[in-house]
C-alpha cells in the first residue's frame, strides 16, 4: 500500500513540461553548488582561520560544482551558467524558484550564531569584521573597476578552452564521458588558487546574485549592491563575456581542425552561444524584474 | 598441505547467514573507517598543528569512508549508516562486533604515549587541554542544543543530494559505478572543510557513538555523554533526519522526472527508508541495550 | 543564415596544413598552461601568503598541464615540450604565435594593479619585493650554477621513467589512456611538491623562455637574462638532457622486457628523441633569430 | 641503420631470467618511489617550511608509489614490499642493484648545498638542526621501543584491509584494475595524514633501509642505527608483522565470504603469505650479508 501511495504521489508531482523539468534539475544543483561555496567561506572567516585555510574554499567549491554537474545532467545536460540565469529570470512567478536565495538562507542560519559571535551583531559590507563576502564576492581596495572588469573576464575566457579539451564527443581520445565532472572540478580549484586574488572566483552570475540578494534583505541593507561603484553587475557580466571570447579561442584554435567534425562543431558552437545569449537577455529581464516588482 | 588446512580453517569460519556476513564486511568497514579518523583527529592535536593542519583532518576521514565502501560493497552493498546501527544493536551479543568501539582503543593505545604527554596525563572534555575531541565530536561553545540539531541535520541533507547524482544506476550519464567510492569520498571532503566549523563533521552516527563509548571507559568517565547539555544525541538522531528530507529533495526535483526508470525510482526509495527506519529502531533498541545491561 | 556565415569564416580560418594545425593546438595549450601557472604565483606572491601558499602555486601548474594535454592531445598528441620549441622558433614568422609571451602578458594586465602596489613600481629581479619570480623561474642564492644545471636535470630524468609507466600502450595493465592527463598532472603535483625548492620546477623549456621573455620588454629590463651568471640557459637545456636519461633508465629498466612489445618500443624511442633532438636544434634557431633580429 | 644499433644493444640487454627482469622493474619502481619519498622530505625540512608544509611530504609519497606501481606492475605485479627485500638481498652481488641507495644519493647531491647550508656543515642525528630524518625514519623523544613497534605494525595493519577492499579481482564490483594505482596513493596519503606522527610512514621496510644506509656512508656516521635504542629494526620488521595481521583481518571478515571466490582466495593467500615469508628470510640473510661482508 506503502508503494501505491507513493506512486501516486508521484505521479501528482511529476512535472510533464520538459523546460520545467529542467528548471527543477538545474535549482537543485545551484542549491547545492551554492550551499558548499557559501559554507565554505563561512567556515574559514568565522573560525579566523583555525578550521580551514584559503585552500579550504578552493576545494568545497569546486566539490560544489561536480555535485550541481552530477545532479543535473541526467536531465537537463547541467548547464549551471545559463540555468541560473533562467532560474534568476522566473524568479517571483514559480514559487519553488525562490530556492536559490534560500540556499544562502540555509547557510546563514546554520552559520548564524557563529556569524554574530564573529562580527559582534553588526554585518557591514566594509572592515576587519565585515561578514558579507561569506555570501558574495567582493573586490580588493586596489583595483579600479576596470580592472574588476578584465579580471572577472579571465576566469572564463580561461574557463572554456579548458574545459573544451575534455568535454567535446569526437573519438580523438577525449576524456571520458563520465568523469566530466571531476575533471571540471579540478579545473575550477587551479582558476580559483590562481586567478581569485583581486576579486574573489566569480565564473557563475547566477553563484553571485543569489546570495547577494539574500544579503540585501537579511541585514546588510543595500551597500552590497552600491558599495565599489556598484560593482555588482561585474561579476553577472564580464564572465559571459569571457565566455564567448574564450569559446572562440578554442573554436578557432583547435576545434575546426579535428577531423570529421563539420557537423558537430557548428551545432556545439551554435548551441554554447544561443545559451549565453538567452542567459543575458534573461539577466537583464530579472533585473527590472527585481528593480520594478522588487524581490 | 598447508593448502588443506587453510581450506579446513576456512570451511569452519565461513559465516553461510547471510545477514552475519553482511554484519561482518559492514564492521570491518566501519573499523577502518573510525580508525583513519580518530588516528588523524590525533595526529593534529597531539602534535598541535606541526604534523598537520585542519586539511591533514579532513583527508583522512575521507579516505576512510572510500575504504571502507571498497571492503563492504561486495558483500552488503556498504550502507555503512544503517549497518552502523545495526552492528551497534548486536553489541554485547556476538563477540567480534566489539571491534568498533576497539577501533577507537587501536587508536588510544597507538596514541597513548602522545596522550599522555600531550594532556598531562588528564583527561578531559573541556579546556585547552581536552583530548576528547579526538574521539567523538562535541559543539562550539556559543551554539543551542537546537542550532546544533540544524547544524548536524544540514550535513546528510545535502550529502544526500550530492550522492544521489552520482550513485543511482539509469543510463542517463551517471557517475561510473567502481568510482562511487572516490567520487563520495570528494563529496565528504567538501563538506567537511565547509560545515564542520559549529560541531565537526557528524555524518554517521556510528562513528560518533562507538568511539564515545570507548571514552567513556577509557578515563575520560560520564562527562563524554553529560556535557553540553546530554549533546550525544544531536549527531545521532539528526544526520538521520537530515538524510530522510534531503533524499526526498532528489527524488522531487530530480529522480522522478529521468525517463524511464518508473521501476528502479519506487525500489530504490523504498530501501532507502526502510534502511533508515530499521537504522533508527536499531539505535533506540541499542541505547536500551546499553543502558539496561551496560555496556 | 548565421550558420552559414560561420561555415564560411570556418572555411576560411580552416587551416590545410597539417604541421600548423597541430602548432596551433600546441601553442593554445601552451598559453592555457603558462596563465595557469604564472597566475598562480602571482596569486599567492603579491598576496603575500594570504589568499594561498606554496601548495597553491603547485596545484593550478599541474592543472594547467591537465588542461593543456587535453587541448593539445586530438589534434597533435600533446608534447607539449618538442611543441614549445617549435613555437619558439617560428615565433616572429607566424602572427598567432606571439600568443606564448602574451599568455604572460594577460597575466601581467589582469595582476598590474597588484603588482604596483606589492612592488611600489620598482619592477626588480633580486631583493624581497621582487616580482620577476612570479613570470620566470630562478634559483636559490646558495646553488652554483652546475648544482642549478643538475638540480633541473633531475625533474625530467625522474618525470619519463614515471610517465613512461602509465603512457605506453601495450595491453600489460597500462593506466587508461584517457586519464593520462590527471595522472601525469599528479606525478607533476609530487615533482614539484618535492624537487623545486632550489630553482624552481622548471621541467618545460617553453614554459620558462616566454615568460621571461615578457619580462625583458615589460619593465624588468636585461637583468632577467644576465642575472644569477646568465642562468636563464639551465631551465632550458638541463631538461632536455635529463629527459633523454630519464627515458633510457625506463627504456633499459622496464620497456626493452615487456612481453611481445618489439616493433613499439623502438619506434617509440626513435620518436622521442628526434622529438628531443628537433626541439634541441629549433632551440639554438630560436636564440640566434633573437639575438639577431630581436624579438 | 640507428634502428639496427638500437635493436643490437637491446638484443644485448634484454634480460631472458624472469626473475632478473621482475628485480629490475622493481628496483627502477623503487628508486623513484624513494626519490620522490627524500626529496619531498628535503624540500620541506630545509627551507624550513618556506616551500612546503606537512601536507607537501605526504602528498609526492604517496604519487612515488604510484609512479612505482605503474612502471612495475606491467613486469612484476609491483609488489615493491617483498621486492624491495629481494632487492637488498642481492645488493652487492648484482651491479645495478645498487641503485637503491644511490636514488637517496640523488637527492643528497641534488639538496647538497641546501644541506650544508641548512646544517651549517655538521651531518646530525639529533638535534634541531638534524637532517638525517630527510632520508630515514626517526621516533618521537616521548617514545618506548615498544610502542614504537605498535605504531609501525598498525600501518600495514590497516594499509592491507583497506588496499583489500580495491584489490582483488572478483567480479563483485572492485575498483577498475587500472585506478588501482590512484586509489592506493589515496589510502596511503590518508595514512600519512592521520598515523605518521609518533614514528614517521614506515610501511616499506626498503624506503627506509636503502637510505639508512647511505647516510652511515655519507657522513651520519653510524649512530643512524644506533640512535634511539637501535630502532632502526623496528621499520623493517614491525610492518611485516602488521600486513600478516591486517591480511587475516581482511580475509576473516570479507573475502572468505565473497561468491564463488573459492579457488581464488586460497591462491591469493598462499601468494601473499609466500610473498612476505620470502621478503623476511630475504631480509635477515641480508642483514648478515651487510654485517659480515660489509655494504
Amino acid at each position: 500500500r506503502r508503494v501505491r501511495r507513493m506512486e501516486v504521489l508521484k505521479g501528482r508531482l511529476r512535472v510533464r513540461n520538459m523546460l520545467f523539468r529542467e528548471l527543477m534539475a538545474e535549482t537543485l544543483a545551484m542549491f547545492v553548488l551554492m550551499m558548499f561555496g557559501c559554507a565554505a567561506m563561512a567556515q574559514v572567516k568565522l573560525t579566523r582561520g583555525a578550521k580551514g585555510e584559503y585552500l579550504s574554499v578552493n576545494v568545497p567549491f569546486s566539490v560544489g560544482v561536480m555535485s550541481a554537474m552530477y545532479i543535473a545532467r541526467g536531465v537537463s545536460g547541467a548547464h549551471l551558467i545559463p540555468a541560473v540565469s533562467l532560474s534568476c529570470c522566473v524568479l517571483g512567478r514559480l514559487p519553488w524558484s525562490k530556492l536559490l536565495p534560500y540556499s544562502a538562507a540555509v547557510v546563514f542560519l546554520m552559520y548564524y550564531d557563529a556569524i554574530m559571535d564573529y562580527s559582534g551583531g553588526v554585518l557591514t559590507v566594509y572592515g576587519a569584521n565585515e561578514t558579507a563576502s561569506i555570501f558574495a564576492t567582493y573586490p580588493s581596495d586596489y583595483l579600479s573597476l576596470w580592472g574588476c572588469f578584465f579580471d572577472q573576464l579571465i576566469h572564463t575566457f580561461l574557463l572554456f578552452p579548458s574545459d573544451g579539451g575534455h568535454r567535446h564527443d569526437h573519438d580523438v581520445l577525449p576524456a571520458p564521458a563520465d568523469l566530466v565532472p571531476p575533471l571540471a572540478t579540478v579545473v575550477l580549484m587551479g582558476i580559483s588558487q590562481s586567478m581569485s586574488s583581486n576579486c574573489g572566483g566569480g565564473i557563475n552570475p547566477a553563484r553571485d546574485l543569489g546570495p547577494r540578494l539574500l544579503t540585501l534583505t537579511a541585514g546588510w541593507g543595500t551597500e552590497v549592491f552600491t558599495c565599489y561603484n556598484y560593482w555588482f553587475w561585474v561579476p553577472i557580466v564580464a564572465p559571459m563575456v569571457g565566455a564567448v571570447l574564450g569559446s572562440g579561442l578554442y573554436l578557432v584554435f583547435v576545434q575546426w581542425h579535428l577531423p570529421d567534425s563539420e557537423i558537430n562543431e557548428t551545432h556545439d558552437l551554435q548551441f554554447k552561444t544561443k545559451d549565453i545569449k538567452t542567459g543575458f537577455t534573461m539577466m537583464v529581464k530579472t533585473w527590472i524584474n527585481i528593480g520594478v516588482k522588487g524581490f
